[in-house]
């Protein structure tokens, strides 16, 4: 019997979980990931711990951006976070060795092997949480990792009316910048979880749809594949759906015509990330890497 | 010695040219694309008798979208071509097999055949004519035909003094709509070649840059190939590069430093679609296709 630890490292908080090698996620927590990094590589270490079984790798499913090569953090925003060598530093704490790569790569792996983009050859995975992320397999081909693409700061149109700076720290009101849960929290001083404006979120769906219609314009996708905290306000899928697809207009992309094939909630529900997390360890210690990975 | 035809066909003009098995096009001329295809077709078939060269077979390289597999033009809103099929027409007036795919296609795999974009992996190849092209070459494959992307309906922020509705007949003022030469023709009442106002071609630079930036999120290619008549104006590239860095934000996109290597023009010059066309005639009769195409 072979265990394997997952960690889904987000902005906010930082899951972490023990999986066996039939890829059941046997324990799962919790954590803040805070600002600072070490002290997190140690929190991480103490819980693995205390789960009591002897690992043989784990894989880490991150926020970005990164450096994948380096095992690093690169330029991110995210205080006390820039340039952490967190493969190594939590390797070093575990004892085991450790993958790590971005959360919508890993995620987007997890989803076409065991969720809702099974079968498929050309998928996106966005997740709208602190950040807006986005990964792809382009004919079968997860794209790669060197140069990552950033697709959360594609520029969108404002609302003539709106003419907030936006929250990227890189581009103000680029895609993330007007749609990401970080954006919400600041522009509406309340977390999107706490949000209960109806304009708010009109104006949400909105933002989300034009991105996601640009998603579509530039990769014509069989499945978008769309999570992350954000997507669980009530009614925001549907909304985005509606409003991707009269911005996309049927007559030109047929596939608009009925967008609840083509934008999807995860099949895995909260869990593409740890999924994902699993999926990297194992490629550690079981020959070669899930398919297409490069 | 094997000759063929290639045709690259604009919503404006249509060249036409035969070249021979060195790849060498040693007749080139220009009509007008007009309303009426089944007039271009003999148009076209007489053009080709004239040049009295036994052809084995043509390419035809074509605005779009295009139904690829069924061989005729899509949803275009040019008149009089919706719907039309192309490749049989030609193929029942000339006598010979005849291959169809989009300008833009042809173009990036002549382009990575011999021109800006030999040896790379991931390349974009742009063209902002009458309407706004563009395909992708990702990990060494050309994107499939079968859901062609249509980047250059992509929605770009407009500045927030412009409320101008813009030009597309399906999303207004989507990329195409406010920054393809058919855009400024109806917004300035003159042919983009005969447009002179600097103000004018600042608002082109910054609309194409925003496309291009967008561009570069998505898919981090290593190169952007950008042509088409708009582009010949003169400053208009080093324009949009310029605007493009400063919209990545080097900070954040380390490339985007010196996009002088990152957005270049065609390495073909005007010929990137008629050695396209080319190409695709030669794939009908050389065993396999050029690499990569599906």
């Amino acid at each position: 019997m072979g265990w394997f630890g997952s960690v889904d490292l987000g902005g906010t908080n930082c899951k972490s979980a023990v999986g066996d090698d039939s890829n059941t996620l046997v324990t799962k927590d919790v954590l803040a990931t805070g600002d600072d990094p070490a002290a997190l590589v140690a929190g991480l270490a103490s819980w693995f711990r205390q789960q009591g079984r002897q690992l043989d790798a784990v894989g880490v499913a991150s926020f970005g951006p990164l450096d994948v090569a380096g095992g690093r953090m690169a330029t991110t925003p995210k205080r006390g976070w820039h340039g952490f060598p967190l493969r190594d530093e939590l390797s070093k704490a575990l004892g085991v060795p450790v993958a790590l790569d971005t959360d919508v790569r890993a995620s987007v792996l997890a989803e076409w092997s065991w969720g809702a983009a099974r079968g498929l050859e050309d998928v996106l995975y966005v997740t709208v949480g602190t950040g807006i992320g986005v990964s792809a397999i382009v004919a079968g081909q997860l794209i790669r990792a060197g140069r990552h693409p950033e697709m959360g700061h594609m520029r969108i149109p404002q609302q003539p009316d709106d003419r907030w700076q936006g929250s990227c720290t890189f581009h103000g009101s680029c895609w993330e910048g007007l749609a990401a849960g970080s954006a919400l929290a600041a522009r509406y001083g309340v977390p999107a979880t706490e949000l209960g404006d109806d304009d708010a979120w009109q104006l949400e769906a909105r933002y989300l749809a034009l991105g996601v219609s640009n998603l579509v314009c530039l990769y014509r996708p069989e499945r978008i594949v769309i999570g992350g905290g954000v997507l669980r306000h009530p009614g925001l899928l549907e909304a985005v759906r509606s409003e991707a697809s009269r911005l996309l207009n049927p007559s030109y992309f047929p596939e608009a015509a009925d967008l609840g094939e083509v934008l999807a909630p995860p099949g895995l529900g909260q869990d593409s990330g740890l999924m994902g997390g699993l999926l990297l360890a194992r490629g550690l210690t079981a020959g070669p890497g899930p398919t297409g990975a490069t």
